[in-house]
């Protein structure tokens, strides 16, 4: 059994999956915090915090963060998302010891006043750099008409009003609420010995603080069917972003919902790219499915000529509705398929995907499953099971939002 | 031994590396041919052909290869590059016959008149794409300058003059001469079996035609020390790329001139990574080391606000001048090795990254090279051999090509 776990006196969960045929090993720290878990005066500070843990803590300075993960050639990066803030390495087995020297060190971070007003401006800038990407701007807004009220709409960058207003000490608050040993999560993956590991992590992290936790409004968001048109001159093309309700990552149908959105909206040979792409309609033209806690979404996108919009938008309902009322067809479960099972399996084939899979995992199932749990999850799934999401979760009553030139535009016929 | 290879009676080339732990197999035809192998009437042809490859064939129209790829969920694309044209996939194991099905088939393309005509705007509107990327055009335009009439310098896209005039009979006349049977290598990585596979091949590529194989002017090609300035209004930085010759592709000397491209232009603790980014004077700067078949070179480059433009190049001289004359440190050229040692390791994991290790070997070093071969020439590199590569081919003799607003542009103090 290559899968290990261990639970540490303050509450930091450990768990990894050995695999001696790997040359590497990917480690992470989940940290089980987001946009959705500030407060409206913290808007922005998931993200912003999440930079800070790179300029420094007591013993290491930005340069030394730096300089120390390029001495043992390690992959880095980190992530924030609505639900997660994860950082992550990957690097050859005789560096593990280092690498998790230098990520435990980095998550008790500084917070220095000064590295706080300097890195302001470059979450500023970030802001304005996606602002410049209108389908960036869409989802972001659309994610807002449809979520309503529900935290789930909360912004991840914030606003640059938001963070400009943002305080150090507001910071350190959410640091020391969020950033809890029992609200982490601390998984390897690949080439590593996993006693070694855990003596490691008790070591740099045993004593990191107790706490409680948790998360607010966690029952089930759904959405309506709100429309609604924001006119940007600048940008050149018509930018439309649609969603739709979908299974909560717990349910037992998001197996399911993944097959349905790659058969609706995959990058090839799906519903939209059929109706849209392959005629040269629409530059992109997407649909997906998206889990989180309590709740659930498809989001379909397309952008093209502004001309063009409205009888897009007519083509993407119309796919929509049909799929609702016909569903799809054997083949089509069939393609979508073979294309999650090959990608499940091409991302399993590095630590670093194994790696995210077992955190996730971890966060949402409080379960450890193995690539052939995945496999089969996805090689069971019927067209009665895609027919069950549509009847729970109907995919043609969305939520609808145009970011572009346009002044107006007609929504799609009843 | 997981390495195999096989020459089939036409001279098509067969190799493969399998490896049991992995749950994917990947294959590739490495067709040796590229922008350098075209006449100036043909400028632009062999990446207009890869495109017209995927275009479909006797047996399949461009639906049918776009559907077939996807019924097996085969994550598929092709490149092109100055002496490669490389189209792959990666799919389950038990894909593999499909997968070599689709490529080998549509290595035969119909090159219809249609779909010729149809192909040509999308080719000329992806050469307007690229114009609008400044870097890329200021690449063009320095591969051009510094290898002056070598065909090295030939451009991969042509222009939209030269691929307007291009007629579908030449194209044809192109690919009965470079696409011949020994001109190609079949290659696979990952989880296959090689009787099988060798199988399928023969089957599906045995009557290939052979033909007569080559490539004119592999003489060492070398630079000189040109300077011009290309005034670009509508481009808002000042865009600069520099070339300084280095070591072929079929050089000893190629490993060391790996890592002191790492150790002078990484984007991560490099020497141009503290002189320009960490100080805040440039958006990018980078430099690395580029191999070819009686070529090799540096390519140095930086973006920045123009007005900063002549001092950021007066730093990059001084940094390639100071490497000239004292080499670099110990410390990093340990640095660069660890980056370069963990790149090799974690691109290795995937069959994908070992089928462009093993085409590429073959087709430079006629060899096969394990992981472990790659590694031990990375790890006896001394800083002696770094400076052999200093003095064979002096990194601070170079061509400097800006793109950008400036009119004028001093060069560096003599």
């Amino acid at each position: 059994m290559p899968f290990h776990s261990h639970l540490l006196a303050n509450g930091l969960q450990i768990i990894g999956e050995t695999s001696p045929s790997a040359r590497s090993a990917a480690l992470g720290f989940f940290v089980r915090t987001g946009a959705r878990d500030e407060t409206p005066e913290e808007c922005g500070v998931t993200h912003f915090l999440e930079h800070m843990v790179f300029k420094g803590t007591p013993r290491r300075t930005a340069l030394d963060v730096n300089r120390d993960f390029d001495r043992i050639g390690a992959d880095y990066n980190a992530f924030t998302s609505e639900e997660n803030t994860v950082f992550h390495a990957a690097v050859l087995p005789e560096y593990l010891p280092q690498a998790v020297d230098i990520l435990a060190d980095i998550l008790r971070p500084s917070l220095r006043d000064d590295d706080f007003d300097m890195e302001k401006k470059v979450i500023i800038e970030e802001i304005g750099m996606y602002e410049d990407q209108p389908m960036w701007s869409a989802y972001d807004r659309a994610k807002r008409l449809y979520f309503a009220e529900h935290k789930l709409g909360n912004s991840i960058l914030g606003t640059p009003g938001s963070i400009t207003a943002l305080k150090r000490d507001q910071m350190h608050v959410y640091f020391q609420r969020r950033y809890v040993a029992p609200n982490i999560i601390v998984a390897a993956a690949g080439h590593f010995d996993w006693p070694r590991f855990v003596e490691l992590i008790e070591k740099h992290c045993g004593h990191w603080q107790n706490g409680a936790i948790g998360r607010d409004g966690i029952s089930e968001a759904r959405g309506s069917d709100r429309f609604e048109v924001m006119t940007k001159d600048k940008v050149m093309q018509e930018h439309v972003f649609l969603i739709s309700p979908g299974p909560t990552a717990d349910s037992p149908l998001r197996y399911a919902a993944d097959l349905l959105g790659m058969a609706v909206g995959d990058d090839s040979g799906s519903r939209l790219y059929w109706a849209l792409i392959d005629p040269g309609l629409a530059d992109s033209a997407d649909c997906s499915f998206h889990e989180y806690e309590g709740a659930g979404a498809f989001y379909t996108s397309f952008s093209c000529q502004p001309e063009q919009a409205e009888e897009d938008l007519e083509l993407v309902v119309d796919v929509l509705r049909d799929v609702q009322d016909n569903g799809i067809s054997a083949e089509e479960l069939n393609q979508a398929r073979s294309k999650v099972l090959s990608r499940v399996v091409r991302g399993s084939e590095r630590p670093k995907g194994r790696l995210m899979a077992l955190g996730m995992n971890w966060i949402y199932q409080h379960a450890y499953r193995t690539v052939d749990d995945e496999l089969r999850a996805f090689e069971s799934v019927t067209l009665p099971d895609i027919r069950q999401v549509l009847d729970r979760y109907p995919i043609d009553q969305m939520t609808t939002l145009a970011l572009g030139p346009l002044a107006r535009l007609n929504g799609p016929k009843a």
